[in-house]
């Protein structure tokens, strides 16, 4: 793949944010994570005067064949096209949490199994009408797989060219839990039996039924996949492959990457195999409640912000975390300092 | 004392709330605490279509005794005085979160050691120049916890006059941890050693002087307890004694409370020893990072929306989960259902 180098964050400013940190009028340390926050935000940006500009939130939808064949998810397929149709119409959770916080929201069709109308709102990327089959053959083609990831990169730079400096991700597919699952196996070295979960609500039965589904399909394309581009292209979806493309590309131009749960980490983690500096540009918004995320956080040993039992998608946990991830923007720019304030230090 | 019975919350909408929860686009419970905050907050004002209006952080401040005698505070005591007119400036985290939020902050001089010039956002209901030393006396007279358990009561009042029916409070004062300390080994009956904590930034060794310091104390006093009153007389201070009847009477009014860290809690278990009915109320913002808090936690059985290892109180836990309930509020009255967005059902 042709791409920017993704660069390492800037250490040469970290003394100087920890010091600013440190000078502002309250006890070393005591806005914990916020600190954190700040001082990675800073190095990202590489200036201890860090802004958030144009915030945004890409859902990037597709389906997937493996819920032709096999019950994989107590939805039908139809609910992908449903829901595209409830964000445009401002109907859902993600709507609802990027008008509370100002956020610019947009949906992506990656791969949708119907055709939708123009509507501003909406970009029609669409590699095909949803992943093949993957309980009989790859989910995509090789060059679907590549399609879909420089797709997810020009979304980014078209973000960027218009001012955006921090970027989160959501995603809509019925059965996408099974892809990200199938993708957590392969990226982590799971058993799928410890990184299956219930999804959108599937029974303790269904789960089991779901494991033995994804144990199948795994051993069918383990032999064939030799890179993290096989892996996507054997498990699909097209959105997940154009999240791992965007993550790659945001992360090339410096951008504050703000990743959801369960999907879109199992997209970072395509991500972290073709390049691990990624992570330097990653803050994790949450825990997600499907059982599989904490797992896979463990394995990219980070924190999120939020533990909420939120298991909803759509980047409804980048939306809910992104005011907590403003703060520490606000205290490091606004807060007086010992000497400003004339307060004495400990 | 007179007031107004804390009645508990609404059981009659439970039925119709979770209901209008469930009927949302998207799985059953799949929204995790959120869920839970808006039952709540729909129960509280008895509505399925629950409102914040005029959301108000309160800081009370006041000075302690025992840091004249001993150390148990790295920070000596006229920073509470100068953080009060950083508060008043504008400069002081609390400050920076509740502009971020447009919540209304207000400053309360429950009893500092100094004197303030008149400003807007300052309410003088001085009850003395500090607390005395409980190392070597109670605190304060049972007559001066009355006046400002009833004073907190006050502030409230007018408040909830003013159209505010969300609360939340902060705190300031050098040497306040360890009144906390000593209330929450009262309250929770629990050995101060297991109480302790660093504060605003002791060493270990500091804090082994202060677990000997404040068990001494505990002994001192522990005799001529017999109610929560004898308690706060005992060891103070009188912001805690104003937020403890803050709390009791914004429970009264049937406001939503928002509970700070170590400092305000220790207040609530006060406010909780007088009637349990105020935990229908509050919502708990976050876990202080301060040793003790967990344990105040699991003794009152709740859970915490956010878990960022903050310690520095002022009320800037409920800031930063500000942003959290309000999004409870907005997904409950904003949200699609399944039938108006033509979503099919799992």
């Amino acid at each position: 793949m042709n791409h920017s180098p993704i660069t390492p964050i800037s250490l040469s400013i970290e003394e100087s944010l920890q010091k600013k940190i440190d000078f502002k009028t309250k006890p070393l340390g005591a806005l914990g994570t916020l600190e954190g926050l700040a001082l990675q935000i800073g190095k990202i940006q590489n200036t201890t005067e860090p802004i958030i500009t144009k915030p945004s939130i890409v859902v990037f939808a597709g389906d997937h064949g493996i819920v032709n064949s096999r019950q994989v998810s107590p939805y039908p397929q139809e609910v992908t096209q449903q829901m595209v149709l409830n964000f445009l119409n401002g109907g859902a959770a993600i709507n609802v949490f990027c008008k509370q916080h100002q956020i610019d929201l947009l949906i992506v069709d990656a791969g949708v199994n119907a055709s939708f109308e123009e509507h501003p709102k909406l970009i029609n990327a669409k590699i095909a009408m949803g992943t093949q089959d993957y309980s009989k053959q790859k989910a995509m083609t090789i060059e679907q797989c590549y399609s879909a990831i420089s797709q997810g990169r020009k979304q980014i730079q078209k973000l960027h060219n218009q001012g955006t400096n921090c970027i989160g991700f959501g995603e809509m597919g019925i059965g996408n839990t099974s892809a990200a699952t199938l993708l957590m196996s392969y990226f982590t070295q799971t058993a799928i039996e410890d990184c299956v979960g219930k999804g959108t609500g599937l029974t303790e039965e269904g789960v089991l039924q779901k494991a033995v589904i994804l144990k199948n399909v795994y051993e069918l394309h383990q032999e064939n996949i030799q890179s993290p581009i096989d892996a996507i292209s054997s498990f699909g979806g097209y959105e997940i492959a154009m999240i791992c493309g965007a993550i790659l590309e945001a992360a090339s131009l410096k951008m504050i990457i703000l990743v959801d749960g369960f999907i879109v980490t199992s997209a970072l983690l395509a991500a972290h195999a073709i390049d691990n500096n990624v992570l330097d540009y990653c803050i994790f918004s949450h825990t997600s409640g499907e059982r599989g995320h904490q797992k896979m956080l463990s394995f990219l040993n980070v924190t999120p912000i939020l533990n909420l039992g939120m298991r909803l998608g759509e980047g409804t946990g980048c939306a809910v975390a992104f005011p907590i991830v403003a703060s520490a923007i606000h205290f490091l720019n606004e807060m007086a300092t010992f000497e400003s304030a004339n307060v004495s230090e400990a």
